[in-house]
């Protein structure tokens, strides 16, 4: 599924793909036939006709045809083809989820070595793009540190349930088949490692949605610092550059042209994310009678490319600013040749105190700049 | 602000229009200044001119205007708009959450009461608009009940912080008026009753988006309701049917007509949300530098609209479900006429038991569904 | 590309997926080498690895590359990756463009064939769910074919420029390299049988966002015949229904069951254009500088899925009601049966007059149904 | 409603607010009543009751109360609600679409003549945030007059119609009152100078989204110009600067900030657009039946605030394109001081060419810019 319109998502290679997808749906069949009493694992490598795929609708009863052909009829019985199709995007999730606490937790490590290391370094606050009081960036990596935390206590707090109704959501089928249908759905619960679903969510989208909401509010924070890196890494500001990498950022016709990559992929992500997360809302708020009617069917690929997007911007995010090049220098320079500027504010109170004028240090206007890095750090430290 | 072409936005009068922002924003100037150890109480009625609202870029440099006319140049001190702006919005977003919360406490209620009366109540399940097997009202209910719960439950966790950075989110004019501008900070969250901020959020905006969220997520389960109540309240179908209300639902040219406005207009919530609060996200995502120049403004409106739409769909809900009126007979009848569709799923596993065929009785093939009822019930008992 | 989540989209294969997007850049190089009045084709299967694709920001420089080996240097000179990239889409698009064409042109001759053939089929008219007054399947025939109508006037005005102006839209190398730039750009429009640019479309991204509205109207269209058809098709009104197709539709747990795929597919796609078009929207709006850092990027996914959508759509509505089923007597039946409501509105009238009540049949109510009929047809004669 | 939280909406005042409306909707009665070949003006003031707007579900049922307790039972008769709305709707969409035009073209003019005065205008030309070879100004504003004739030409392009249907699109009713009801609907579209309908729209909304599409469009080219000129004027870059008025722009704590509000409230709406126009596309999308139970009403307010937020916006462009200061002195002063880098590319042909370096003068590597700014000055004269 990586593709030559998505730059990065090779990141995310073998995680949300169909091969993945059909390896979670078999996942599912080869656990719930367990919990029915059986057995078998699924030998032969599953090749689904996308044709047959249209025909049923939905990616599973082609697949329940081939797993029935090689380990027989109960392959399935007692299921519904959503119960195989959401359980498995859980599993998809659940990588994703994985790999991103591990890429946002790396992510907040760099920023907070960032937000301790430039406590001192001075530079212009900037509000509605001009000049405002001084900062320190510092404190604008201890921003992006918050943002990033924020996210990873999101994802983090994510609920990945199991799919387990049958034909209308009342596991009636499997009413048949075993003693405690309830207890069924706990026990594939428990084989597949996810959360047992009490009611189910055929058309209560809540485990989809807030999983949508997590990854779109990590694309936010994570757009939010490429943003401020494309900004502060323009060549007439010029305070932080994306590290240059061996071929990337190469112009196709500007020999010396060097590209912030990782910054403007990231940025396109954030750019994406909402409208895909208001798919998710459009499809749960559009839910009908006991499985709907295309609401289910408009989820599958938003969900999908969310999650591939989400784990692309967190891996290249981690990327950028662990190579993230800061040049305090410049940062001081332009502060202090601003000075009068930014220590206006001050200077009004200053004057009206009849003292004398402010001393033009921007250093000496910072105000609670520390105390907030500290805040922001101690989250971190008690990885929240 | 309620509006002709906002049915029902009169439900949310006097909680996010103007009036209430302005009287919002004063609180806030009322309370800092008294957190600077001044005191004073806006007696003048404030009239901002928009057009100055415009020069302005927002409401709140004519209102300092004001103010301090009022109540000295103290007023406002060490504050941003955007803190004043941002923590008044928090406060009226404080009252919709309160207010939704009653309102969908009451929601829950009645959907508990019918989700335990409805037990026996068989119907026929659809799954993509048609007959699948069968369930029970009692079970429908207890799905709608669970999508509410999840509602509540994501808006009752809904944090709302004060906002107060001062210019670049340091306090650094703070600093020079108070000993402890993050104590300061506190002491402001502390008299608004609003949580204190830690690091401030001009460009963090996870406050915003994870209100929205919870917002969007209560019109999804409102939708999904509203959406089910409108198929089953068809002629064609009527089993359940929008309770008739003196002059509701007429028509202006077909006297016997009797529409089901409510679930129309809580539908109607549900298809708005989705792209209000994407919309939420997109200027999350595009924040720049210690504060954005546009991506905040463009918030404003779509947190107000949203605000007041999720606040009068819970409260058109809950009087939507108050006065549901359920055709158990209809529901039965047609369960009953359709009696080998419900059961042909059960039959296959039936006649490969050698037995003799399944009962004709579809209320003998509900599964699980009484004790899936009591999963959604036991929830709502622990008030989860 | 071809997707196990998005059924449906092998009818769109070869035409949007990576191999037709290389085979589409490597037109548009093999094209400016001539128009540099070189020559040379690629023999060689280009494969780009995704990692470079990463490294470049784009699939172009590592394309470059590969065809600089084989071709030489002159490859691409006086073109920047926008160029090849934004040009190729527009090859892709106008495929899409003349497939669409085609298959709404079917889709129009089928619904005008209803529209013909049910001016006498009396059924009832539905508003906000309830009986309203009479109409034919005929009238509704005809309302879905004006949109389509609409659809396909809309798609086929869409203009499909090339792309040319080199590193900033200057042509400043194409200028050291031919007398006329402009006229250069011309030729390439020419030998690939696209529109000339007059002024480059880097930042102005109106030709991405009219097809991208076009392609979302399409989906609009497309979407109220499918969700009419899955309503009509319901059991309990059973006035339609979706021709069944030999292994379509199956249920993977009801024998009996038979799925309306078609029409859930096609407004499982209405429920998603809107979304992917806003995406076009917000990075037009987003546009930067010369050429754009992540807004341009983040076009390509959401463009390609758009018309990977409504090709796959386009394509299914034509197939599905090309076979739709219409059942004249339960419809008849129906409105007979209710006559009363149908006609209460024109019983008002009558009754002032003091005339007896009007005839109780419904089919002597249908006002303008016919005349609005052949204003349908009319138009779709005319091939409007 | 001009809000306090839509800076500049009190340009769009009396243009569709709640009065415009109502007005709108009395003109179409009054004008309906003529085609019935009655007559009456209204006198009184019409006040609707916000409570008996959501009982009839829309704000028509409460005001044909009053303006038949005014002018007579014939008020109304032959229509249903949603011609009335509809048709107010156009109303008021003509009249912002004739003031936008007029916006538009002012707009329009200011560019061209920044585009004619600029062609010396040397300045460094930027991609991805980085330099890439030189450009003019009068080019950059020549993309821009070119976004700005495509916005004018859409907002042009748009049809108005008249909505015409009576209960379920059939005009039955009117048929019992007049003798030819498709003249009555093109005489009613006579009298309002709209459009006349042909077949109606109540479930196809194209007249709406394709006004929608436009209104957005326009937003996306503002947002571009917006976007740039906040770019252009950060004070590291400082060359253009949105002229200072008196009182605007100002800090509510720093004395000396200038903010560049028309930018940042330019970029605010067209970051606001795309979801207001996706919103449209929605209800379109969801339309069902003869009249949409739901996806109508969600309709009315997205498309509201878009016409505001069009018009306020292309008011404010006007007023900042007019205003806009350039400093020509720092462009050229930043483009020769990076001389190396803008010329690079073409360094690369020259030295190939065993020719002597290529001169170190940046405006003798501008390419077809001025051919280009003639292509948009063309379509400028020509009133494109």
């Amino acid at each position: 599924m990586a593709s030559l319109l998505e730059p990065g998502s090779h990141r995310a290679a073998g995680v949300v793909d169909d091969d993945a997808l059909v390896a979670g749906m078999v996942r599912v069949e080869e656990a719930w036939l367990r919990v029915l009493g059986g057995s078998g694992t699924v030998e032969k490598p599953v090749v689904l006709d996308v044709a047959e795929v249209e025909s049923g609708g939905n990616p599973v009863l082609p697949l329940v045809r081939a797993l029935r052909a090689e380990l027989g009829e109960d392959v399935h019985r007692g299921l519904t083809s959503q119960d195989v199709l959401d359980t498995a995007m859980m599993l998809l999730a659940r990588d994703v989820v994985t790999r991103m606490t591990s890429d946002l937790g790396k992510l907040a490590d760099s920023l907070a070595g960032l937000a301790a290391a430039h406590r001192q370094s001075l530079m212009v606050g900037r509000t509605l793009t001009q000049y405002a009081v001084p900062v320190t960036f510092g404190l604008k990596a201890a921003q992006w540190l918050t943002g990033v935390l924020d996210a990873r206590a999101a994802v983090g707090a994510v609920v990945l349930p199991v799919q387990c109704g049958g034909a209308a959501g009342t596991l009636a089928l499997a009413g048949e088949l075993v003693a405690d249908p309830l207890a069924a759905a706990r026990a594939l619960a428990d084989d597949l490692g996810l959360v047992a679903p009490g009611i189910g969510w055929h058309t209560r989208r809540t485990p989809v949605t807030r999983l949508g909401d997590a990854l779109v509010e990590t694309c936010d924070a994570l757009g939010h610092i490429a943003g401020d890196v494309l900004l502060l890494g323009r060549p007439e500001i010029a305070e932080v550059r994306e590290a240059p990498s061996a071929g990337r950022g190469g112009s196709s016709t500007m020999p010396q042209k060097q590209n912030p990559v990782l910054s403007v992929l990231v940025r396109s992500a954030a750019l994406q994310a909402p409208q895909l997360g208001a798919q998710l809302h459009v499809c749960a708020a559009d839910s009908q009678d006991e499985r709907s009617p295309g609401a289910w069917h408009a989820e599958w690929p938003a969900l999908r490319r969310l999650l591939e997007l989400a784990l692309t911007a967190s891996s290249q995010s981690a990327e950028l600013v662990a190579g993230l090049e800061v040049d305090t220098a410049a940062m001081r320079r332009r502060a202090e040749s601003a000075a009068d500027q930014l220590l206006s504010e001050r200077g009004s109170v200053a004057s009206e105190r009849e003292s004398e004028a402010a001393a033009p240090d921007p250093a000496s206007y910072l105000g609670s700049s520390d105390a907030l890095i500290d805040v922001a750090l101690a989250r971190w430290k008690s990885r929240g």
